[in-house]
């Protein structure tokens, strides 16, 4: 075998043999297949796909690159959202299912471009850590039902070096590549049922129904072909997520929301997939009754109090939990309100995501330092009525000048539209469609 | 600018500004940008390709990498081969131009793989050199007429980079990158008038005519844009040029040719390429014209005597001109005769290229070391009638083992039929249709 005849056979739209791809991902791992050959590689798939059979044997490679955790038959569930704004499902949905008897486990990346990261928010809570080995990884979701690790070298390394590449070549926006890389991080990860949240819309890297709809497929199939319980979920990111974006902000909105107190939008999402989680282990004999447990769990306040569990044992300062205003604030916080009556017809999820980046809540490069105090908060959301006046949004920032742009852009992604608009469904679709 | 926009713009099959087009071939030649951005964006380009004004910027990008040859005014001819098997044409065509008052000025390759190169021909002529720095090269053009040098580091500094990478990642064969390629030097070697011999047929880099079309048609458009004289003949290369493959065999071959005793198909294409260039420069008012001032040159020995000249000028050994059994041979000779009676009917220009480069001929690899001496010698070609113990070719080796194995695939490549066959034409078309 050599790579360029593997890259020739691919460029031609020839299928690769299982062996083929294992070889070229652990030689390229290995540093023996040079990046600029795993660059015409991944081009040449960009252009002519992956089939089943290869997404498959690509999955695995990148799976068995490095650790890969196994529960010992224990089952353990993970979700993976493909990433938007004001997203932080992750820190509601998880104590919801742990306290309602599932083994959650996730390892869970920082936030990139107008995207937050679940990471980061997590680690705005003092004393924090999500730096695991996989031994004590286990341990922890064993012993409390849940942990959140941040992605580490040991697990899927091939699959950080070939993310790596991709970002500087072009390569990623590819449903194949990115159906494998992420699960072959849920594989190694030990996850038997795994729950996806596909984003589309403004906000999501999917910006199309259609091409979220093509990723959930191939996931489910791909999670099929690799023997594990796999259901996707296409949700609307036209406008955020809940009312809070920016990292202790959203973490405020978490907390508020296992308090039962969450916008609706929120809670709608969290309750549904925690509904089709428990159905798909089977601790719910079908979605309805899946979301009714989890619905009592939530008003219960045992899925806040398994957060609370999670952030000690993880070495978090409990009191910040259970007293948010301790949270550090930015230095400024700037109303803005709307300039006109109507209706609420579109708040662009993109914008709202690059105002936050710019106001420091996210990285506009990787090693880019982030500011966990500063972001955007809501007070509207689409299909609202608002006067001339009505608050829309805060803005919290440090710095002076760039809160004053950031206010200036709100008004910029926030449409209002003197006519009654109807508000878009929160989840698109189901595949398979169980909701 | 950056990369990574331009690798996206060429993938989503947008066409690039000039300034774009140098901007990368300066930066990536500078060291700015990485192999594997440029594998990328040469990938990308393999699929959605270059439109006319983008393969003109990237082949002046090319040319002005490097030094740039200035005859001042002085018109220069060129002549390139896509590569063939038993193609010594230049050897035959650059003394006969120049003998009929063109200037023939050509940095040529070494042979890679089954075709052969006509810097290795010329070398196994003792003592003659091909390493000149451009004012030599310049000085050899315009005082004998000729000078033929092997590609220097100076000229197209920009595509022997990129080449070496197109080589090692699948892709070569791209008629835009090829084109510019070819071009960038013809323009950096100071040519005003292109002959371009593009070889189509099974011991040739386009198997099919419509690519070797392609081809052709690119090139001459490309030299248009480029304000050159091009003219672009397709010549088949089903069956090896002439009789002889290998270099000392080619050399001597072509000696022979030059002295009145050539195979009839090279005397034809060296005569009708001559012509071609007689027109192009204006030398001749028509291509019949050209062909019957080429060949009298040939005729009355002042193509020889030219080329005894080049010999000389570059530092060889006349006396092995005068006397071709000075060149050393091969130890073993092996006849090969036809098993049985019959017509010839097809000679693999492929397979015999092969043979010959398993003979040590030809390189397997880049820097592979080649045998002067060895190689194949036909007795016979297409359409010739043969009966059984009628030699067909005598196969020069110097390893016992290689050439009885040589010998056996000699008769796998040449096919005798018992019906008699029709020659197909050598030169298949001309672009514009001069012919």
């Amino acid at each position: 075998m050599n790579a360029l005849d593997l890259i020739l056979k691919k460029r031609a739209g020839k299928s690769l043999a299982a062996e083929e791809i294992i070889w070229l991902v652990t030689n390229y791992t290995g540093g023996l297949i040079p990046d600029y050959q795993m660059a015409a590689f991944l081009m040449a798939t960009y252009f002519q796909g992956l089939n089943s059979k290869e997404t498959k044997a690509l999955t695995m490679a990148l799976a068995e690159s490095g650790e890969v955790i196994d529960f010992n038959s224990k089952e353990v569930v993970d979700k993976h959202s493909s990433g938007g704004v004001g997203d932080k499902t992750t820190l509601v949905l998880a104590p919801l299912v742990a306290a309602a008897g599932l083994n959650f486990a996730k390892f869970s990346g920082r936030g990139l471009g107008f995207t937050g990261g679940t990471i980061d928010k997590l680690e705005s809570i003092p004393g924090f850590c999500t730096n695991f080995n996989t031994s004590q990884f286990k341990k922890h979701v064993l012993e409390h039902g849940l942990a959140i690790a941040a992605q580490s070298d040991k697990i899927t390394p091939a699959d950080g070096k070939i993310y790596s590449l991709r970002d500087v070549t072009g390569t990623v926006d590819n449903v194949s590549l990115i159906a494998s890389s992420i699960m072959a991080k849920k594989i190694a990860g030990g996850a038997q049922a795994i729950l996806l949240d596909v984003k589309a819309g403004k906000g999501a890297f999917m910006k199309s129904k259609e091409e979220a709809f093509q990723l959930a497929e191939t996931m489910v199939r791909l999670g099929k072909d690799l023997k594990r319980d796999v259901v996707a979920v296409v949700s609307n990111m036209n406008q955020p997520l809940g009312m809070a974006i920016g990292n202790i902000l959203e973490v405020k909105e978490a907390i508020q929301t296992l308090q039962g107190k969450g916008p609706q939008d929120l809670v709608f999402l969290c309750v549904t997939l925690g509904g089709l989680l428990l159905t798909l282990t089977g601790k719910a004999r079908n979605i309805e009754e899946g979301k009714e447990i989890i619905n009592e769990v939530l008003v219960k306040g045992k899925g806040f109090r398994k957060f609370e569990e999670m952030v000690i044992a993880q070495g978090g300062d409990a009191s910040y939990i259970h007293d948010p205003e301790l949270f550090p604030q930015a230095t400024y916080v700037l109303e803005v309100n709307a300039p006109l009556d109507g209706f609420i017809s579109s708040i662009d999820a993109y914008k709202i995501g690059k105002i936050a980046m710019d106001l420091g809540a996210g990285r506009k490069e990787k090693n880019a330092k982030i500011d966990h105090t500063v972001g955007v908060v809501l007070n509207r959301k689409v299909g609202d009525k608002v006067s001339k006046g009505t608050k829309l949004a805060t803005v919290h920032g440090n710095d002076k000048n760039v809160i004053k742009e950031a206010a200036t852009d709100i008004l910029q992604a926030i449409n209002i539209s003197d006519i009654s608009v109807e508000k878009e469904p929160l989840i698109i679709g189901c595949v398979p469609p169980l909701l």
